[in-house]
């Protein structure tokens, strides 16, 4: 495995799919778990901290709320982690943005936009093409078709 | 020791001390340590894992930013949290109020106003409080300080 | 009763109940009641005054928008007081946890997340289990459970 | 006594006096005094209860952060309470307006701007005005002045 | 007519017709009428400029997004003027609220909560009350209503 | 003259002096006033219905907390208006922000940054420019300045 | 072609047509296109750069969330360009006001009210007629409209 | 070069060259740069675009109020872009956030927290490390230098 995918709760994989799905559409091999850092600490910690050895480049936490996995596995691990702000009932996924962005000096999240799961699997696209060439090339050839997807809807905008 | 008080960096002493301040009032023994879920997560694990059976019977923990402290402890013992929101250089504490006291269920934290340390110890002489008579007096008579001072107040602004 | 949750009006009652569901839980024997801070307010003063006497150990209070309820309960009883934010129609409860966590010094209020009354319910129990041993140890239980269900919502996501 | 200046400390008094040299300037009689809905809560429910019989027309309240005054004192008089939301150290006054301002229907408080008891005094004129066609005279005759400063100030900036 | 009810649209009507209904309750002659800052400026300027010597006491404006009529108004009359946000279809009228609660010093507009025209024709009731002993006593008898069905309500929900 | 530069109040000029600096700098003529919706209304519907037959093309109006001049000139003349929110001494202008820019429809304001006069006066001089090649050329110009400096500021970061 | 009417994505559509049916209103020429800051920069680049020498005399761009089309637009030419801050499915479209509003010094957009593109249209008629007294006319006839509009709705209201 | 720190001003740097320090710990070659996406678009296009090819492997961009820099960048080029909101003079840094966090799906940017711009460098290092198991280990040996760090804080605070 080389990404993983986790999050607080079963209930945050309608939102932490679509990260999964992004790495599928670059072939990444990743895992999806559910490793909560507020009802099972000590094994968030042992995911974390073993992540590296295990292989993993770069992990995707998703939470909501007191958004605290992301912060959390930052601590424990060297690796990249990529930081999704899942939108709860209330306030729009403004808590959680905030308590995912606003990590202290020395432990670093990668903050994605709110409920933007799709971006956490695409940065991490990007974090391992960084040092592999070939992925770098399919990144490039993924904003390609972006980039016709853009101009085709103007192309069919233009003529209603 | 009864209660401990503990924060993420000694940075937040200033603003924590008034916790302590509170328990000292009312002769409450306490022990203040830094522990920063992100610098040193296993050690805080430790701390809340290990805090009831060492007689702690309240945990005050302070916090700024993504402030994942107090909500990290909280899931790691069964006795009552007190978070402190501590303001920061921007927001005014803003995002470390919501990242305390947006909780998911089953992990509560008692979360008092941003930068009122005071109140937490004040919180904690509370519940102890509950199941101590004696205390319970003590805090009524702080009460009818509180009330005391208020009254020469008014006169005093009433007189100017 | 050993537990009392309260509220500004019955139309609360859909969020509070799960206060009481917690209680229920723990064997806790709770009441729960109509208080409202400013319909009633000598009413609410009275309930506040006699209930350490009566031999509450807890309050639990919860209020939406201006909410007055739990700060001004906290002003006339020594017991903890634990403050939901009721979310009503606009701002999403925003108002509703503003008026309940920013207590002035001398006078605090534990406050939950906003619309998280199953968390005011497990606060209290742990706010009666820090001077009861039995109390405590089915918390650790209750703890132990929900590391089993996020346990077992992984293993689910992982077979997926 | 025609007003009731109220606050909930003495140090709201820098914020609060401006309300009171509003009266001075229309000659209304006006007591000021200390109320605190959390440090003196059954005297400010009696000041409240009484205001009306002792022959107040108007209340102003000021306060802070989870500022109740206001509310509380418009949930035990008839009279007309206008609220001040004085900015603490923390939030900008955010936390007093909505506080302040977010009644439930049944309680109203008129609420003016953060900081700005000055407008709590004309407003109070205004409720007194309204059936005093002198003291509205003196309204107009204030009005024009505010107008006749304006229109100096342009002329000193067109000439600048 | 003693109170004037106005707002920038017949749209607003559905929130500020609970303003209507409030005065109906006190028997209070009322008038409602679409009074457009922006629409109809110079209408709205003859409006306020008018409304004392016609006769109103108090008027009641409700506005929303950038809700310039309640200080617009408050600008050419010396009455008393209650704001009203009237919350539209995004930010849930907090742009509202700000826009007619920040009036600067001169200038005071008496706001109340977000979408509760209800109370701003319970504040016209209290204001005119001021001064009419018999509206006063008819204010405290609906108090007294709202507290005997805040305890009816009570007792339901201990029943149940 | 060509642009109407006004505000609030005096106070105000320290902020929007800028926009008068960036129509000197394109050599537009200007007229700087203060045009007080809240303390003129009267004068400041008159400023606004006359400014396009006084030969004025654009408008710059600056005002803070309720700040409806904007707004009301908006309402009154054919014009563009340009709307500078200028920050107050609470909320950091974000009440300016809103109560100019969420006009309703029918009644456009141009709004630019909180405290950005010498934006608005940059935008007057691209609406002139929409209809003057010379005055669009100078536009470039500047432009084409602005680029250059940014590059001189790179070349000395990157010696630095 | 006189005005632009462009955005980040045809999912913009439904909020921006509100503009191109003002510009009609007028029969004012436009032309609508899909200009994607983020999946199409170099077009951006290229529309913007080209936009002032293929005739056009205002652009309008509308975008959310992050949103980096007017300003960018606005960065390589010297028209006038108004932005329509869009609201995305999380923030209500606040994150959209802020990311076109707040521009750095230099570099203007006009910025109307969030979801309110119609403002955008009737904004770039007024900055067209302040050029063209014909369309300065027809704008007057509007504004006379709005205004006839409004009183019928007052006068359905008070029959009501 | 294997970083590009770059920036929207030179006023960024007292910011952003905690970043470039950070680097400089890890002995990662960089380079920094003002590249402003409004005063110089093109370039800022050109830096993007040729960033990969000129064999950078991650790039840090700051910028304050609409801060387009980070996505604007990220549109360019197929390396993760690591964005730090820079809080200028009013809004905390709030508008900086939203700015750089709320990026369409397919163009993510990687936020660190407002002002933080040492944890920008450090995500790069982590990011490098990824790929690199010899920096990791540094990363790992900084992660033990936070810790001892940290417990020496708590030590000193234990012993005051």
């Amino acid at each position: 495995m080389t990404v993983g995918v986790v999050m607080g709760s079963d209930s945050d994989w309608p939102v932490m799919k679509a990260a999964a799905e992004a790495l599928e559409e670059f072939d990444l091999p990743y895992e999806a778990d559910v490793v909560s850092a507020h009802r099972m600490p000590q094994d968030m910690i042992a995911y974390g901290s073993e992540a590296a050895s295990r292989g993993l480049k770069v992990i995707i936490a998703g939470a909501g709320g007191a958004a605290h996995l992301p912060g959390m596995l930052a601590a424990v691990t060297p690796l990249p982690v990529i930081g999704v702000p899942v939108p709860l009932k209330y306030l729009d996924g403004m808590d959680s943005l905030l308590s995912i962005a606003q990590m202290p000096a020395g432990v670093p999240v990668a903050t994605v936009a709110i409920g933007n799961a799709r971006n956490a699997g695409l940065l991490a696209v990007r974090i391992l093409a960084a040092s592999d060439p070939e992925l770098r090339e399919r990144m490039e050839d993924f904003q390609r078709d972006l980039h016709a997807q853009a101009k085709r809807k103007g192309e069919r905008l233009r003529r209603a």
